[in-house]
């Protein structure tokens, strides 16, 4: 199962291609394992796996013995094709649904970050999904949720409790499942809005590497997209930004979520901005994988998805192999073949400590003029990031 | 099937001893069963049964045949054991928890009530199971949902749009089960408070007959509960608002729910005050039926319900007999061996037009001057409500 060590990890985010989330309320084992192979046979060696929280702890005293029983068949699909698996656990957030239980909403209505009893329950299914998981040897890493800054405003937070709360889970996490990656994730509102009740510095000191979500929407594709250097860039972009965070130089940051939203990128355009944004970011030395979002298609019978959302996976709800996946295939061989290759870089100082000044987060944003010196620097060599002393 | 017409139908709300509603998730054929032998063995001709919406309706674009097949085959078995079934749709509202789908929720938030996506989507749901359910010759009415009005202030609301978007899910579901009732529900504040935006006239003008949910713990109990006259007199006083608020005077009423919560009802008493109760509004000729809230109790270890909750079962969650019900399953016995009957009656006249005035509901709560004469008239002979000329 393990690469040589220099190789980043290449996977997808897995979406179920028929009945997206909404088929762990009834889990087809076959159809799983027919996804499972359309990404094993494009050469990919993880999937990222989403459990839906509320359906597996419908009441704050339940976990679902079964829904634990079908994540953990999921799992073990996986590895029938060689598959390493990371397990998501808060969802909590998706695709812009929110799934929550009825026990912290209206009438139980509590924040999910600051109310000490729904952290209890919290913790209690963050407890039992990972002592169930890691009993499985190809799974290899836990994040606490999807984006979870996304549940935020909806459930309020500040600053202190945010982390606070991330760090008790990782806590959690850790002891129920010692030999996996014990992670956070959240989305680059947290790099990049000035009053966002998540730091930059949560993403580099909790949990076990850090975690980037890299979606052109949320900025680049304004500056220069589809294909400008800006938008091409901008996954390296983050994990720079991370590098630069952390106290640990030598801490790995995991791109956990990159894909071709449209009408950002333009269908035609797809294939090349595949090839050319992992092959601005797959050598950089802090690199520990890529995670496409997302593997299958949103059905057009379900509703109310924004419209990006039904277009970005590598495959179609009937298996077909779309053109990012074709080129994703070719660029993960390559780069098996060759190996990645240390390149010259230099450095640019950031205007701004995101360590110690998240109130200064916009000066660092797409568009700043921090960002497009560095875009301008990227196109001759890597451009490290430090912080001004 | 049917009772001797005159008799009023006696029945149980069917809350599942394992797992309560979250055994849908689980749902076990042969648990249902077991319990539902529980009701037939008392005596009871129907039972009143809940799915849960958003494990039906999880997209807006998806109805789980799974989870109708499951709901048709709980119609299937109390038909099985000789009981007639009502289907609530929209829960929804149950036992303080609301539960909702994630495409109402945060980034998709939106009213039940006034959101017109929103409502075309509880028209498809309401089309959906109405006309599933409608298969069976055993289900006899169909409750656009338990006591929707709690779904109120969480989801916005007006009289008039609480009003419309009950009138047209009734079209939809009478379309869609012609021979079936159909019914609305919701909770006393629609008769007792103010401001509420649920009005009597609902009640009594929506759907094919009334329905009334008479719960101590809403004022009664306060004045002289848990064995005075205006406690065990409430759901006859129900009956008798209603009776009064409609137009046609031959309108039956639904006691849809009755029962004995502590710590107002203590258990030591509840045997009394079930007996008592029942025979209070039992000779009301308007009575449709008279339903008992609950089948089970609620495990303990499910968290988070309020402490009433948890023990309103006619049976203990291991299928013991309460004292609740060997005294329903007595008087049920008696009213069947000598008949209802016809009892004199004295004429109140209320201060308030509960048609046009329900800005004064307050003047005929629980304890106002004219509920308190009403108890006092009840003491001899029954007493009908009539609204100012």
């Amino acid at each position: 199962m393990l690469l040589d060590p220099v190789l980043p990890r290449f996977g997808a985010n897995y979406v179920p291609s028929a009945g997206w989330f909404y088929s762990w309320l009834d889990y087809d084992a076959a159809a799983v394992r027919r996804d499972l192979a359309d990404l094993a046979a494009l050469g990919l060696d993880h999937v990222r796996v989403f459990p839906i929280w509320p359906w597996i702890q419908p009441n704050r005293g339940i976990i679902r013995e079964r829904a634990i029983s079908d994540l953990l068949d999921t799992i073990d699909a996986a590895a029938e094709v060689g598959l390493s698996v990371a397990v998501d656990l808060i969802q909590g957030h998706l695709s812009s649904f929110d799934f929550l239980p009825s026990w912290v909403l209206t009438w139980h209505r509590a924040s999910l970050f600051e109310d000490p009893i729904v952290r209890d329950g919290l913790t209690a299914y963050a407890e039992a999904v990972a002592r169930a998981v890691a009993t499985r040897p190809n799974v290899f890493a836990i994040t606490l949720g999807n984006e979870v800054n996304n549940l935020w405003p909806d459930s309020t937070t500040t600053p202190e409790s945010s982390t606070s709360w991330a760090q008790d889970l990782l806590v959690t996490v850790k002891k129920a499942a010692p030999d996996v990656l014990a992670l956070h994730s959240v989305f680059d509102d947290a790099w990049y809005k000035p009053n966002h009740p998540f730091l930059p510095v949560d993403v580099v000191d909790l949990g076990e590497l850090s975690t980037v979500h890299s979606w052109v929407f949320n900025g680049v594709s304004r500056v220069d997209g589809p294909l400008g250097p800006a938008t091409l860039t901008h996954a390296d972009y983050l994990v720079e930004l991370a590098v630069a965070t952390s106290t640990d130089p030598d801490r790995p940051v995991w791109l956990q979520e990159i894909g071709v939203p449209g009408p950002d990128i333009p269908v035609d355009l797809q294939a090349e901005f595949t090839r050319r944004t992992v092959e601005a970011v797959v050598h950089n030395p802090a690199l520990f994988g890529i995670t496409w979002w997302s593997s299958h298609d949103i059905d057009r019978r379900l509703l109310d998805f924004p419209d990006r959302e039904y277009d970005l996976g590598l495959f179609t709800v009937d298996h077909q192999r779309k053109p990012a996946a074709d080129a994703l295939a070719e660029v993960i061989a390559e780069i098996r073949s060759t190996g990645v290759q240390a390149q010259p870089a230099t450095t640019l100082v950031s205007p701004v400590d995101l360590r110690t000044e998240p109130h200064r987060r916009a000066e660092i944003a797409p568009g700043s003029p921090f960002h497009l010196s560095w875009v301008a620097a990227r196109a001759h060599s890597a451009v490290r990031i430090v912080f001004p002393a």
